[in-house]
This record gives structure tokens, sequence and C-alpha cells, in this order.
């Protein structure tokens, strides 16, 4: 659902050689010699067996018909994919959850002065695409969970509506109190622009495609090119995910027929204000009609006019009546038990319902995860047995919320706390280079995963063309020597925007969220032209992508699955910690500085003197300089964990012969068990400040950028809201936190060492 | 002429105080006591007479129809400029020269594949705008000094068609050979666009405005605001001026009657291949129909379309024809003769000449200069005498090629080479910030000029207005502490651009260019609408910085006449030159490390990796690292020279007494005789490689940016163009020079010393 996660994993260097002049494969982390050959085996059959024409068929039936959540063609794609799964051999059921789930009513947005437009919010017939004609169930063009309203105010243009541009509004004396603002899709999750927009005292927000970003200016428009037509729309939900996601009704429980449910007036994460997403087709009348100062030059579009930041003269009207019913979501699941740890879970999941048709979002990812589900089949009749439980799921009704993986997951949050290993996620797939975004402690797991599976277009590692693209994209010399010396491409960490984030966020389930991408690109994104003739025109046209992710994902939940000892790793962790701990300061030095230097240039004149007498603007107000933090606790808890990952790192090697794991039995299920929680030892019961359900202290989406991640977010945010007091608090609890953290690897160090032969 | 100078002054700041507390006023460089305060009070005279509605009613006159060379109006505008120096008092005449000016026959520009369109090519009418109408006077839209032509090819999308653009054609693997090229305006000089075209083999160049760079994207257009509208199009000259400026037929010598001529196809500065200017009106249907490859992200314009670079299968017609005909110009000079050095000039101009109306350019700051005038023939009357001969000069054929000025350089040149102190300039005006760019031997006096002015928005001196201003606008914490503790702001290097071009770069004389902006913005630049219409409503409206130009000019000649000791400074100019030398190392350095590591990266295979394969790329080829460089007699000649600098100071400390100078008669006379050579010093009579017109070591206008400048041209264009045994002549040649300067200035230093009381 994500769109395009161009954030990346900027996967980084190695100088480990690949066993190539050995007859021997390279060790697998976390197996004996013997065992990696055998998997290694396994593996090899596996990665055979996806089809590219498979993966074209899946698509073409998933995609024929709009399939959002309540519709029919959900349901009958739930059940054809379960009606799959239990074909290829597989036990397979549905789970149902029921929530809340809005569907437009009434829609209006019009320019009533100083001339009239009504926009005109449909997406047209496109003749060449069988599938954009199917008006009579497609979801109109709208922003889920917007609040009801009926507003007319003068139109304010607010960028991409991040509160940064809002600061800039105050410096240029815009006002958007009482005013309905039009921001550009772009840079935050949508659902933060009409949060931040309500903050400011806006009454209505309207969302629109620039051509900017994702139209003419990128490319030829659909069904010429790739790119979004003049008016094509992006639907999307706009409910507080940052806040809690899931259904709103019943946030942390399941959404069971016997659920508490909060009433409908209690619901923290609806829109403050009414919200509407248009075309720039529609956009641009209204865009046209606003005067008042001419837009900083980073704010402006591709629309052939000038834009100009209003207020007014352009008033427009905003209407959203919505239908507040419960709809029925179809999580289809299938277990596959381990015959020797089946209490640990692995855990895979991608989402089937879509904004409309949903070729590449979700289907493109589905298909994937579909072959995987087939191929687990093929190999369990050739006598393959996975160690530790295999679940895959195909989530519905990820668009509106992430409601069918977060209501699983708090569904079964006793039992995935207890048992799961790691969730690994994918959505959207494209053509390019590999992306892998999650937990550190899978970051060297990941990277052995992307070292043995060939680019379809390349012929060389996933690894090896991440890497050289890593290169070719670093901005400084440091970086390129860091890609090119590290061990292992670092991964980014994951904020949110899929279904990943329930068992991360709230549950701290180690997770991975994999893809492709990057070659590709397109403005269909939650368009009704996210369909099959879109993505066997413009995206992976011949599923070889679609195969590498089957195989990608497939290896990574099968090595995960068989693994003697659980394949985390401390110190790529602690050394992103260390990172993360060294962003930190930087980042209350570099506010400490710029207000320095603000109060210091407030004093000279500086803004007085730069003001042009004709035209209005406002300077910055002098500020307290930020204090000093005491960073301490959490240094030397950085510290300790990179003592601890040493330690394990030790120990580890002492146990280790000819490259592989010479420990069994009983010590090694003692160390698995406690190598299973060392990512719940991230988690806090009391959740973020401010945003309880959010409970890892390293990963969460930001509350003001939505799909992107904080990093140590309760300290991180602190500081960015000048909350010098909780920054500090916040310190010293995730400091606690990864001392735990610490104190569970050098246990499970200890145990290894007592275990030695 | 120049297109609105943004480069700026960089001006730095300064801990100086001003004697704000004495009741002396503070000293003045080159000056005793006495004079000082004498010069002040004709100075403060001077600023009190300029009058903002002279101003305005010079620029109704001036502009109220075209007149560009050639025209009738041109030569009536000469002789009303006459006219008023005479009825001010003044020695005035006019001078004559006849020049090559290519003015239109025919021209076409049409598309003829895959559709038909044939361009306008013509501005239309604006009505509330009473002079774009005079269509029977205005130039067509062309480019002067096009060669004829008629030619079709494909037609190839080029971005600003700068050297860089044609290496990432290259990457992209799309050809010029053959075809027209379209350039957009920008970034260059418009002459290097045909010329760097021609060089890759372009058959025909067209350049067009692109509403990103001076259309909507940056304003509403005119008539409603101050940007180019659809149709208006950018007049100019495309003559190879980083070769010779001036008369085609006579370069190095005036073009009088019985000058030695060229014939017309023994002219190296005309184009290889024709070219013509049209609106983004005319260039939409055009690059509308290109395909092939979309044009990289930083090259789109705003056009709302898709930019592709071709070839084809835009298939163009284009055709030039001129009138090669002689044409008259105009020069109007006045001779104020020097009570005491009368051989010893301060020379002051402004052209009169435009493309059309030309409100802005020339008018506004040729009424600056008139002005001046008058308010010396005012200060004459009322006694002030200067003691050194001033000559002011309103220059013909600026536009199309530095014509007037060029000519009149050229048949003076002997007595400016003996009597030229320094060279005043200004051209077009607007509303703003000062920015003076020039000699850095006049960068302390620049800096005393603009410490004296007020400005007439924020009643701050020019001097406070532009450090706070640069200090806003500054990059990095370093850029700021120098701008806050440097006692003068930096004056940027004159490249070209307008009328100090022969003075400077041929003669060796020590030049300034003054003028406003920053505040205002526009693309009337060279079209019917720059006039006194869009002047008088988007510009500096009220004249008031049209009074500070004429009071900041006025003051630097008159503190440049009076002063006893010519107030050249060598310290700010060695400072300068280090840096130049570090630039040059570094410069050295950066490409070094580039191919170092481009050659890796082609090692590597980060080239083949990230290239997509459903497009064409080209990986670089392996080049030669750049050799290291022989600095070390450059390196030595600028040590030398901040000695004489440092040497001069002292002398000239130990005759200043009380702030001002102690230092009389004979001496004095010595001294300024050598200091008066101190600017030839720089200049070598072999020129710089390939272009021996421009004999300046130190500054000339870069052979492929044409108005931006290259300080020590013949080092830095020689590693630029990785022409290494050249780089290591030219550092031996340049290090010459400079140790010649410091030779003069230790001379001087040391007759300053022998003569103390």
């Amino acid at each position: 659902m994500r769109r395009s996660v161009l954030v990346v994993l900027v996967f980084l260097a190695s100088v480990v050689l690949l066993g190539t002049t050995s007859e021997e494969p390279s060790p697998l982390m976390g197996y004996s010699v013997e065992q990696a050959r055998a998997e290694r085996n396994w593996e090899g059959k596996f990665r055979d067996i996806p089809k590219q024409d498979n993966l074209r068929d899946y698509m073409k039936r998933l995609s024929a018909r709009p399939h959002h959540v309540g519709s029919p063609y959900d349901k009958d794609n739930a059940e054809w994919i379960l009606s799959k799964f239990k074909e290829w051999g597989l036990n397979a059921h549905i789970e149902n959850f029921d929530v809340l789930f809005p569907t437009p009513k009434e829609r209006v947005v019009e320019l009533l002065e100083p001339t009239k437009f009504v926009a005109k919010l449909q997406e047209p017939v496109v003749p060449v695409d069988p599938t954009s004609g199917q008006q009579s169930e497609q979801l109109p063009t709208y922003n889920a969970y917007s609040i009801d309203g009926d507003v007319t105010a003068p139109l304010v243009y607010v960028n991409y509506g991040v509160p940064d541009d809002y600061e800039k509004l105050d410096r240029l004396g815009v006002l958007v109190k009482g005013a309905i603002v039009i921001a550009r899709y772009g840079e935050s999750w949508r659902g933060i622009k009409p949060k931040v927009a309500a903050e400011h005292g806006a009454v209505g927000c309207i969302i629109y495609s620039d051509p900017r970003d994702d139209g003419y200016f990128e490319g030829e428009v659909f069904p010429q090119g790739a790119w979004r037509p003049k008016d094509g729309v992006q639907r999307g939900s706009v409910m507080d995910m940052p806040t809690y996601p899931g259904d709103p009704l019943t946030p942390g429980v399941g959404a069971t027929p016997d659920a508490k449910r909060l009433a409908l007036k209690d619901v923290k994460t609806l829109t403050k204000i009414p919200v509407l997403p248009i075309s720039y087709g529609d956009a641009q009348p209204l865009l046209a009609a606003l005067k008042g100062p001419v837009a900083p030059k980073e704010w402006r579009g591709a629309l052939a006019n000038t834009y100009h930041l209003g207020p007014g003269p352009a008033k427009v009207h905003l209407k959203v009546q919505s239908n507040w019913d419960t709809k029925r979501l179809y999580d289809v699941i299938v277990k596959i038990p381990g015959s020797t740890y089946p209490n640990e879970w692995i855990v895979r999941g991608n989402h089937h319902d879509a904004w409309v048709n949903g070729a590449q979002d979700p289907v493109s990812g589905a298909v994937a995860l579909m072959e995987e589900a087939r191929t687990f089949g093929e190999l369990l009749k050739q006598g393959w047995k996975p160690k530790r439980t295999i679940i895959y799921c195909a989530w519905d009704g990820e668009e509106p919320g992430l409601l069918g993986s977060t209501e699983w997951a708090e569904a079964h949050a006793d039992e995935l706390r207890q048992h799961a290993v790691a969730y690994i996620n994918t959505d959207a797939n494209g053509r390019g280079y590999l992306f892998a975004l999650g937990s550190h402690t899978l970051e060297k797991f990941a990277n052995g995963v992307a070292r043995d599976i060939e680019d379809p277009e390349k012929k060389i590692t996933l690894w090896k063309r991440r890497q050289l693209k890593n290169i070719a994209d670093a901005k400084t010399p440091e970086d390129r020597q860091e890609i090119r010396q590290r061990a292992d491409l670092r991964i980014a960490a994951l904020g949110s925007g899929s279904d990943y984030t329930a068992f991360l966020d709230h549950l701290g389930v180690a997770s991975l969220n994999l893809g492709f991408g990057d070659e590709d690109g397109g403005g269909i994104y939650h368009s009704i032209y996210d369909d099959f003739y879109w993505y066997t025109h413009f995206s992976d046209t011949d599923f070889s992508y679609g195969r590498a992710l089957a195989q990608t994902s497939g290896t990574a939940v099968m090595r995960l699955a068989d693994a003697d000892l659980l394949p985390y790793d401390f110190t790529d962790f602690a050394d992103t910690i260390h990172k993360y701990l060294d962003e930190l300061q930087k980042l209350l030095k570099d506010k400490q500085d710029k207000i320095r230097e603000q109060n210091k240039e407030i004093e000279e004149g500086v803004f007085t003197a730069t003001a042009d007498p004709k035209e209005k603007s406002v300077p910055p107000p002098r500020e307290d300089v930020p204090p000093f933090l005491a960073f301490a606790p959490l240094q030397n808890a950085a510290d300790a964990l990179a003592r601890s990952a040493e330690h394990y790192q030790k120990a580890l090697d002492k146990v280790t012969k000819n490259g592989g794991l010479a420990l069994s039995g009983v010590s090694l299920k003692a160390v698995n068990a406690q190598l299973l929680q060392s990512e719940r030892k991230l988690t806090s019961p009391d959740g973020l400040p401010g945003r309880p359900w959010f409970r890892h202290m390293i990963y969460a989406p930001g509350f003001y950028t939505g799909y992107g991640v904080k990093t140590i977010p309760g300290v991180r945010e602190a500081i960015e809201q000048k909350k010098w007091k909780e920054a500090e608090e916040q310190i010293v609890r995730v400091a606690g936190v990864l001392q735990d953290e610490a104190a569970l690897i050098e246990s499970a160090a200890e145990d290894m060492e007592k275990a030695q032969p």
C-alpha cells in the first residue's frame, strides 16, 4: 500500500568473499555444516519452482475486478486464494474481523469565487484499458476516515502540508486559520496533511496529485506512458495511523464479534476536518484562482500557472458525507507446522485488498506470496520439513488502515509474543533493485539472502547490484567507502505504510519488508488505472521481478524456519544504535546552532534588512537556545549493547567449526528461547509518549511523517518538538530498554559458552 | 545588456566602525585630513542633487521608440543626450564608428513532422502597454551575428546547451550530429549555445525562453505581472564575444572610416550554424513533438508536457537570412578636464542603444549616468574642480556586441593605457541590493563608497544592507563568519556582458560595474515589453534606486577624481589571488578524485549494473587521472604579492597622520604614476591562449560561459579543458605577471618610504 518505497534499504558493502573457489557452499548463519548443505539443496529446489506465467495468471484473476474492503470481489478473491492454498495441499482457513470502514455518500469540491468551477471527482474510462470501465464496482475517489463536513472558505496552498511548510507560511504572513487548505500529495503520508492543517486551524483539506510529482513532469501519462493522467486521483486512508492503525473502534484488541467497541464519537483516529483527494485536472482551476504571495520556488509544481499561496480570492466549497458502516474482513491464513520447534513461528504476509483493481498495489506482491505458498506445497510433497512453524497470511483491509494484519496481530497478540521469530512482509512490487528494510537484528541475515539470489536483468546477485547502485547514488566519498568496505549493506529502518506495522511496532516481532523497484515508475497509485493493463505494459511486464521476489521472500522464510540457531545478529544492530545516537546528538547540536544563528541574525537586523517592502514577511521569533541534554545513559547503554554483541559473537565463534555451528540439543533450545525474545525486549508496555499502541522503543513511524521512520522515536520526536524534559526522560527509558537487551544478549552468550563441547 | 546580474558582489563583512561618535568624518582612502573634509562636503552636495523625476523624464524620452543600432531613434537619442550634456554646461561630442550589424531578412522555424506547425516569431501588441504596438520600428526577434542558413533536421533538446549538457547526452546515447538543437535560455550567455552545438556537429540552433526560467513559473506574466508572456522573445547577440567583442570586421582597432577591415568570410566571431530565438508559445509544439529518452529531472522546464530529448520524430525547418549591412554608431562623450592631474582619467559609461525600447536595459542605467553628468555640471558651476579628468560616455551598440565601447576603447587604446585610472560601468538597474563587481584593487574603495550611501528602502547604508543580505544567503557557518569579520565585503570578479569588457580585459583598466537588483524580477529582457510601462509598473517604479545608482556611481567617480593618492588597495587584491590559487588547486584535485572514482566504478561494474535495460545508456570512458601540476611558481608569486601588499600598506601607514594622508607634491606624483600602471601590469600583450584580444591574466569571461568570469583564466580553462601542458605554461606566465605586479607595488612602497617627512 505504501507508495514506491524509495527510502530504500541503503544496503551497504562487503569485503566478505563468497566461497566461490571452494566446493563447499559458503556457511549459513545459524546452521551446522551438514544442515547448511541440506538447506542449500532445498533452497535451490525452492528457487527453481516459481513460474512467471503463474504470477501473471494470479494477477489477472485477482485484479480482474475492483476488490476493496466490503466489495463482493474482495470476498471472492479471499475465497479463491483459500481454494488455491488448499489445492496446493496447505492447511488454510479464513479469519474474519468486522471493522469500521466508511465509504462516500456525498462528495463536493467547487470553486465559488472568483469564478465558478465544479470538480468532477471522477476518473474517466480509458478505452484501451479493459478494466478502467468497471465504474459500478469502483470506489469513488475519496479519503477514507475523513470526518463528515460541509465547509466553505478561502483557499490556501500549503505545498505538501507538512509542519515545515506551515512554518514557512508563518514567515510569509499567510494564515490558514478558517481556510480550506490545498496540499499536494508527497513528502509525508497523506494522513499527516489534514492532521497538521487542523492543528493550524484549517477547516477543510483538499489533497491533489501535482504533475510535478507523478504526472507529465515525470513521463508520458497513461495510457501513452506510465504516469498519472490529468483526471487520475489517488485514493487513500487518512486515518491517524501514527496514533494507532487498525479498526478505529477496537484499538489494541482484535475486532472480533465480541470485542468491546468504542462509540464513533470517541474514536481518536478520524480526521478533525473533512478531506477529499482530487486530480490535477480538478486542482488546476482552484490553484489558478489563488492570488497573494507567489509560492516559494520549491513549492511550485508543474502546472502551467503561477503558484500563489492565497488566502483567496479563491473561495471553495468542500463537502464530504460517508456511510459509517462496518465491513467484514477476510484474512486468509496458512499454517505449515514446524517439525522441531513448532512453537517458533515465521510469519509471512502480503495484503490482497486494493483500492480498486490494484494490480500493482498489492497484487504484484500478493502473487509472489501465493507462488511461494505453492512452492512450499511442492517441497512438502517432496519431503521437506521445516523445523519451525510457517504462517502465510493474505491480509484483507490493508488499504484503509492496515486493518486485517492489525486485527489479526491484536487477536493473536499473546501467541505472537511467545512464538514469533520474524515477520516477512511484501506489498506492491516493481522492477529494479532489491529493497530490504527492517529490524537490524536481521540486517546480516537479509544480506545473506540477497547474496544468494540472482538479479533477473543483470545476472549478478541482488546484493551486488544493490551495492553497486548504492555506490552510484552515494553523496560523499565517505559514504562510498563504507558501502565498499562494510561487511553488510545497511538496511533502512521501517516506518509504516504496510502490514509489518502491528508486528514490529506493537508486538516487537523482528520484521523485514522486501521488494523491488526504482527502474519502473508511474502515477497510477490508488487509481482505477492500477490494473493488469498498466502493470503488464509499464512495470514488471514479464514478472521476472515477481519471480525474484518469491525467491527472495521464500528463501528468507525457509532459512529462518530451518536454522539450528536463530540467525539474529547483534553487531550490526549495535552499530546501528550507535549511528542513531550520533544522529540524535547531531540533531540537537544542529538545532542549537540554528537557533543561535537565527537569534544573532534577528539582533543584527538581517530579517528586517532583507524583507522586500513590497511583500509581506514576518521575521522568526527569538527562541531560547536548546539546552544540552544528558545523553550519557544512552551512550552507556549503546556501549553495553556493543560489548554484549561482541561477547555473543565471540561465544558464537567458539561454537563454530569449519564455518558451521557446532551446538545442538538442549543448549541450542535454551539459547533460541532467549533470542526469540530479543526484539520483544526492545518494546515497552507503556509505548511511546502520547501513542501507547506503539511499543517499540527503536522504530516508529513519525507522528508527523506517517510513512517515514523515526528511530529512537521517543527521544528524536521530543527533540524535534522541543520537549526537552521529555527528551531526557525518554533517553533514560530507551537506555533501560537497551540495557535489558544487552543483558539478554550477554546471557545468551554465557549460555552458549557454557554449552561449548 | 547582461541579464540581471545575480552572480553579484558577494560583498562580505566588516568590524570597522564608522566614526559615528566623532565629529570628524571617517577618513577617506588617499586623502589628507583636509582634503577629505572638502571632498565629503562636495560629495554631500553631489548626492543631494539627483532627482527621481528627472530620471523618469529621461527614461520616458529615451525609451519612447525602438532605438537599436542603425535605427533613426538611436541617432535621435544620441543627439538628444548630447544636447542635454551641452545644456548642462559640459564639453560633449559624438564619436562615430561604422560597424557590421546584420538585421533579419527572412526567419523561419517550422515543425514538419510528425505534425505541422509554423512558429509565429512575433511578439503581440499588449493593449495597456502604449509602446508595444510600434511594430514598424521594432527589430524582429532574432539573434544577431547568426550566419545565414537553411536547414531541415531532426530536433534534439539540449537543456541549456552548455558543455556539461552534451556530456550528459553522451551518457544517454543521444547524438546531436546532423540535428537541430533546441536549447533554453539561461545558465550561459546565449552565444555559447550555438558555439557548443556546432562543436558537437549540430546543423542549427533554436534558443527559447522556458517559463521555468523567466515565465509563469516565476510569477504572473506581463501585463498582469512582471514575467515573460507566452509569446515574448529574448533577442540578443550570438557573436563569439569570448573570442573578441566589438565590430567583427575590425578586431583590435577602432572601426573608423579608414580602419582595415576583414572580409566577411574571414570573420571568426560569427556563429557556425544558423540560430533563432523563439518564445515558449512557439517552442511548446516543438518540444511536445519530441520522443526518445525523458530529459533528466534538472533539465525539465515548466511547460505542461513531458520533456523528451529526441532526436525526433520532430523534424524542424530553420531558416535565417540577414542583411549584412554596416551601421553607424553614435558614442556620446563628455570630458571634464582635471585641474591637478589632467592626464589621469576616470572613465564612466553606460550604453544608450537597446534591442527595442529598452526602458530597463539600458535606459534605467543610462538615466542615472545622465543625472550624474547634470549634477557634475551643477557642481562645476558651484566651483568644484576635479583633480583628475572625468570622461562620461553614453555608448552605442552595446547590445549587438559591446560595439560602441569596444571601438572607442580600441581607437583610444594608447591614451587609455597611459591615462586611465579606472572605468566605472553601469547598465540595466533595478530595485534591491547594491551589486559591485570588478577589479580587486578597487575592492576596498568600493566598500568605502557603499558605506557612505543610504539604501532608499531601509535607511541603512548600502554596505550594511548588502552585508546582511550576504549573511542571509550564506551557505555555511564559515562563510557567515567571514562576512561578519572581514573588513571588506568581497566583490565578485567581472566576466563579460557589458561595456567594461574592453577597458578591463583588453586594456587593463581597473573597472567596477555597479547596480541594484534582486528585489525586482521579470521576464521582459530583450523583448518589446522592456519599456516605460513595464518599468514603471514592475521595477524601480519611483526611481529611488535610480537615484541611489547616480549617487553611488557619481560618488565613486568623484572620489577617484579628487584623491591625492590613487585609492587602489593591494591587500584585498593579494587575498583574492590567494583565494583563486586555492580554487585552482581544488579544481585539479576534484578532477583527479572524480576521474579516479569514475575509473574505479567502471572497473567495479557500477555503470553496467545500474543501466536500465529498457533504456539506452553509455558508460563514461576510462580516462587518465589528471597529473599533479607544478603550482609552485604561482604560489611563490602569490606570496610575493602578499608581501609587497603588506609592505605598501606599512609604507602608507607611515605617511598617514590622524587618518589622513601626509604626502604631497612630487613624491605623490611619482607614486601615483606607478600606481596608475598597476592594473596594466596584470595584462600580457599576447593575451590568453587562442584569444589574444583578452589580455588580462586575472579576469576573463569564460570561453564556454560567455558572461561568467574565469579568474586566472589561462590556468583555469586549461585545467577545465584537460590541457595539462598548457596549464603549466600558463602557471609560469601568470606567475611572471604577478611577480611584476609585486615588484611595482614594492617599488611604489619604497618611493613612499623615501618620501616620508
